[in-house]
């Protein structure tokens, strides 16, 4: 099945995968069965199968599936087989610790540099990447490409500053200022609401 | 309908609910009808009219919802009708930002101290917030009642300290490491997989 036909279901379990499979290939575990992986993962074993059939014969009866290869090709079905180019707007605490985040460079994907409002952040830099003033950007998208804006700015400013970098080609927003964004039908915006996934929990503590 | 029987797919969708009308409460806006919360939150007036049918006759013909009612009922389901303390463990950039987040506090949710295993981070102040050295936690917890913990740590160590927690007395965990936990059956755990969330966008990008 072509990967456009994949389930959004099965889109989402999808990194889940590349997590336990890149920690077998880091442990130099070359192919592994439906079930060990089953074990490993905690999903039934039927599940597995079901979900890794839908991008072709990787699996083979008593051999199992091959690790680096089920990597590689769950890597490309999630657009991670080219590097991505990123900016995180808005320096503060989250900004910072998403720059230094490890685990998005080993995926291709590259914060560049950083953006801030207040004056005296610009020209600072923060593990080695530069923060820019606001009112560097457009001049900053004309000569980088930049594939994804990562949203670290209050709610306040977060549809104006979308709509900016929307206007100057960005078309992807990691967002997680606590706001929908309105953007045109072009733009891919992932929102990551932290307060609500904590509420997630208050709510399984009490019931 | 009790609040025992309400559907996970459900219990996912309240925290927005109680986002959309706390801004609608804080816009001095008393009662709203479904088919405007409709327009506003970009969902079907019938799924509003579903979902919010799970607790009560809050919704009149004619009249809509009364706003401060149904968030008070939303947060008592999400257990926000009592306060909860947090702890962070781990002091780093992602720690530092969530001891920032008002948004946790106007909820109840009110982080309490950050430990941290770095000597020199011990006994210094975040935002008003005590960091303390990894070894006070067990007389931390004799002391203060915690109901949940952030971990913002690095993934290698996350299992051992959660373990550690787990033995202490904390039962709920906001866990930030890219790791799933291993821990009891009377644990809660939500975790936070930032990286995954971004390659749910990198997905949409390239499709």
């Amino acid at each position: 099945m072509a990967a456009d036909h994949i389930s959004q279901a099965v889109i989402k379990r999808l990194p889940r995968y590349m997590r336990f499979l890149t920690e077998l290939k880091e442990e130099g575990v070359e192919r592994i069965s439906s079930r060990e992986l089953s074990d490993r993962m905690q999903v039934t074993a039927s599940q597995i199968r079901q979900d890794l059939n839908h991008f072709g014969g990787f699996g083979q009866q008593g051999y199992g599936y091959n690790v680096s290869k089920l990597i590689e090709e769950i890597g490309r079905i999630l657009g991670l087989d080219r590097p991505h180019n990123l900016i995180v707007v808005g320096a503060g605490n989250l900004g910072r610790a998403l720059a230094g985040y490890g685990n998005f460079t080993s995926r291709g994907l590259y914060i560049r540099a950083l953006f801030d409002i207040a004056p005296e952040k610009a020209e600072t830099e923060i593990r080695g990447l530069k923060v820019y003033a606001m009112d560097r950007l457009p001049a900053y998208l004309k000569e980088n490409p930049v594939d994804v804006a990562v949203l670290t700015i209050p709610k306040e400013n977060a549809q104006a500053v979308a709509g900016q970098l929307y206007g100057l080609g960005v078309r992807a927003f990691w967002n997680f200022a606590h706001v929908d964004l309105a953007l045109p039908e072009d733009a891919r915006v992932e929102n990551v609401y932290l307060s609500e996934s904590l509420m997630q929990l208050t709510y399984y503590m009490n019931h």
